[in-house]
């Protein structure tokens, strides 16, 4: 692994991710200055809602920059350093120490989406000016400690400051949602914070703690655990708690898109067995498919945004599994099919009024062959954003460029973030933004759109269209 | 949606898709005009040969250009129009209604594939010089409806203006292709018009309409529904009677690329049961893939080259398809296979002399991996240029990049414009030679070929390919 | 086949593959000058060892340029040659005629990796100055026939003249590495020489040859041949026998990235069954599955990098492998999958220190679904350079684009040539590094990262990777 050895001072490009061409560089620049300063709407991601409610301070650099970074302790695992070294999954480690591993290893990011983000981060929101490496540290953790110790670095003041309008959350369904509340009730602070609906592990037979999860949930409403019916009633109910706190979206993180219809009586034999554990993973699979066609049932019925997370295999190496927990670093796509998967449910529910189904995949085959016809045709197909890997300028431009062509600028879903590294929030919509100014610049430059339509779109992307797809 | 508000005179930039770098640029130019105003070969496609027969006015904007276009009207349908109210399937809708729902919502056609042909079309056909909005929508009903009245946009007159020289049809097998004898024996037209062998339905078990046209076919020919051998030679003889008619070529809409070769026995067992709707999903396609071989067989025997274009979900919605029939917006692609699928088939003959097999995909992923292999090596195998959602100038530019460094230049089918959109054939082409002048000219530009070579290329992607692999 | 009637002169453009815009062309072309003369690390090959060990001159330019090469006499075979006519397979051709053939269908390369590799070798190696054509083959033939007479010619001066530092060849491993054990025992010759153990058909029960092969195996090593423990034992003997002969890697071409465990007992019995050519494919599968892991735990012990080369279907056309053998270029690439069939392998050793497992394919659709992601966490797994078809300006790109956002620049073996092509060598480097240069400009001039860092990472990319990622 080379370290970065030369000392350069840390400068964020103004003309970043701009296309090298002159000409087509000005009109990047240009619809980029139409969205720049827009509200950031964040429809799905995973800052706890905690932080706004609570408002405390950040602890130090490493267990907010560095440590629940997946993104970036992943590479440094791959380098050689030990995830407990970085304090992953809850490991003491001492942050300082930490930093430094990361730092003297900054020069693994260059290129990464990661890379990007953390340099907005440092740069804007910290004013630090040093490049990350081993000589500088210590100065940039002192930098960011003593930033973090001050009023306008709390949650709610670069909340305003990052000028977020909306941001989701995602959320268990018995989640009393006791945060949401208290910030809603909160007169002295306007921004909104939703919380999302994710019933995975409630509804999947091979979600890790399936049986407990159905089961507190049979208990919180008084139904035998067993009860199909009841168990039914009870998601719809949580689901109706979460309306009532303003949620706006259920998310699916699933194995695949498979779906399937199953009659009552036949679902509530497999559910009687899955609570025992008794499933094979063929059956699993079938009761997960019925119940991805419930929760589009369900989100007819309330309104509420079905978002789709297909194809990760999680946990992939058992070993840092159990000695890190989840979300260490080590899930790994697979391909994805949705054409067929989904047609159980879009025959069902896909012509309906005002439902709302937003695909995302990170196999990058499934943009043009499957998801753009998709929502080129159904009225409740949204093409989500890039998502996870592929949320990185060169990936971005190339979604658009295997959308476009098919479904036009208007079936999707607007940048989605989904994070919960809360202070790169900015960083992200700011590449998301200009990754598609860059684009439309292309398009503009080779006299396929006019100047004047592709100003049109941009904000089109960038604001109305998450504010109509999710409903905000 | 974002309704297009502002009122845009209608401007075809003269440098469209080009790429923006001025050097590569100029080459592009130049290479686009060697071949801007040669003849169009369109040796597949779906304009029925009556129109050019009886060469009757076309009735209304609507009827020709809207109602029948499914890449049009499924964005439209997405967007939350009712296919009924765009005359979709023969439905009653009133023309200048449907053209103002569809000029109203014209921004949701930036960037896509349909937009630029149809600017092509108002532009360059009818001299419309509105951008379409619900302002100009009856502007340009009329202007286009006014046209159409005149003889000069009669379906001969275009066929001239157009410069076609070659236009393939696609027909049934028990067509009796008198629409073709018509155009043939009619002195005072000069167009080739040729009809395509389409036997999908008469080999596909689980083809909609099997039983049925397999039993017309065996009452035509004489001889027993279940009779395998008299099936066959009936499949022989109606190939023949295209043959005699001026077709070049035979085209194959399957499931997948599956192909086997069964003895003559349990081919003709299969076939019994076939006809009675009695074969599991997998006999059906042992027949079909089995069936595919023999088509190749007769290709090799009639001259008739093989064009392939699997990997379609046909009909995704069936309530639509209910309402609306085939053809209406919801064909979805799904994954397909190559390199073992047609593995039996190229095995019998793949080597043999004057066999051309035209592979097409929706499905980008096997340009690279499956396709420019295969062509490669066969020498009866090409590769097929993109189609349906590929067919646009950034999935061309793919395509291209795809397949040149492993296949060159030399392996393709020349543009294939497969429209049933006849006032669109000039754009499309125009489109695609635009994007082959835009990827030779950044080949010329990074100094991989000289221009005097690219010059030949651009000649013989446009003329002599076609030619040579359709046999004109 | 258009012949390319134009007589031009050879000519490599000395900015050939660097980006078109001016700007980004300069940054490409600063940064190839850090590493254009760099020493040639060439780590995963397959030329002869015997070729450097016996020093003998080259026979002709047909079977030194043309016959052996799949790539170019598998496009001249896809335009109509007999590959009889080109010497393929050691069948008799008269070599004057083959070069003819081949000159006068020198147009169906453009654009190919073949072209540019060949122009690179006609231009800088024999000083060639004609393209290639009907009227130029005799001029080319004879030049190169000439310097191939000179001493200046043998392989061992082209070796050095081609700054050579380690070159792997490919080996059986019943191979005495003799020729290996000369070049480095001979202290003339400076260069590093290493084989590599290939073990496909000693334990890939459907490999051609596999029972006769696990045959001499067991004889030479005095066992029985069903002894799994004592066939176990050799393989690991015949390894240490390339490691003490200087190999670094171990390599397997296997038919999928599938593995698995098997209990040494369950692994025996299906081993006894193996060798008597009695298992089902599937049976065949697991146990070809079990040895890759075996592979991997000896590379675990002895230090042997793990190369994988998976999915490919060898030998399309039966009737050209019987007429022309393996390698005759007919190897066609199949979908690949690694996130789940490497799991049990990474399981068991992805996470050991000193493990090198080196992941290639010719699906891209991998790149960034699968490859970037398992080598963006496990310190054993690295990103395979393109391979094969994929070893071209434009693939390497996509590639680079791919998985850098990903899994950044640190991760990646370092350029692979991967060829029997000898002369090539230095043309395929000098591509790869153009290549690398223009990714690394534009990264730049979209202001990604810095000139200084672009600078530092190229010379990482050529020089530092595959030294230590294979050891050397």
């Amino acid at each position: 692994m080379s370290d970065m050895t030369t000392t350069e001072h840390l400068h964020l490009d103004p003309d970043r991710l701009f296309p090298a061409d002159p000409r087509t560089r000005d009109i990047a620049r240009e619809l980029f200055s139409e969205v720049a300063n827009l509200a950031i709407l964040s429809p799905h991601g995973h800052v706890p809602a905690e932080w706004i409610a609570d408002d405390e301070p950040f602890a130090d650099p490493t267990s907010l920059l560095l440590s629940p970074d997946h993104y970036v302790t992943r590479l440094l695992h791959a380098s050689g350093v030990d995830l407990a070294q970085l304090g992953v999954g809850g490991t003491a480690a001492d942050p300082r120490e930490a930093w430094r591993i990361f730092c003297a290893r900054w020069g693994l990011f260059t290129g990464t989406a990661s890379a990007g983000w953390l340099e907005h981060v440092f740069s804007h929101v910290f004013a630090v000016s040093e490049v990350p490496s081993a000589a500088t540290a210590d100065i940039i953790y002192d930098r960011i400690s003593r930033s973090l110790a001050t009023p306008e670095f709390r949650p709610r003041a670069l909340f305003e400051r990052f000028r977020i309008e909306a941001l989701a959350t995602t959320d268990d369904p018995l989640d009393d949602l006791d945060a949401h509340r208290r910030i809603s009730a909160d007169p002295t602070f306007r921004g909104r914070v939703l919380p999302t609906f994710r019933p995975d592990k409630y509804i999947d037979p091979e979600a890790p703690g399936f049986a407990n999860a159905v089961a507190r949930l049979a208990d919180q409403h008084g139904i035998a655990v067993d009860d199909y019916r009841g168990y039914i009633t009870a998601l719809e109910e949580r689901r109706a708690h979460f309306v009532a706190r303003g949620a706006v979206s259920a998310d699916h993180g699933v194995a695949d898109a498979y779906t399937t219809v199953l009659d009552a009586d036949d679902a509530a034999a497999l559910f009687r067995r899955a609570v025992r554990g008794k499933l094979s993973p063929a059956e699993a699979r079938e009761f997960r498919g019925h119940m991805l066609v419930e929760m589009a049932r369900m989100s007819v019925a309330d309104g509420l945004v079905m978002t789709l997370h297909p194809g990760v295999q999680r946990n992939h190496s058992s070993v840092t599994f159990r000695d890190f927990g989840p979300d260490s670093g080590h899930d790994i796509p697979v391909r994805v099919e949705f054409t067929r998967g989904l047609r159980p449910l879009l025959e069902r529910h896909g012509l309906e009024r005002d439902f709302h189904l937003v695909l995302f995949t990170i196999d990058e085959t499934a943009y043009s062959r499957e998801i753009a016809p998709l929502a080129g045709f159904y009225p409740s197909v949204f093409i989500g954003a890039p998502w996870w890997f592929l949320d990185a300028p060169d990936a971005i431009g190339r979604f658009r460029a295997a959308v476009t062509e098919t479904a036009g600028f208007s079936r999707g879903s607007g940048f989605i973030d989904d994070t919960r590294a809360f202070l790169s929030i900015p960083a992200r919509h700011d590449v998301a933004r200009r990754s598609e100014a860059a684009f439309l610049a292309r398009y503009v430059a080779e006299g396929r759109i006019s100047l004047a339509r592709a100003r049109e779109i941009i904000v089109d992307l960038v604001d109305r269209q998450p504010r109509e797809v999710f409903k905000l």
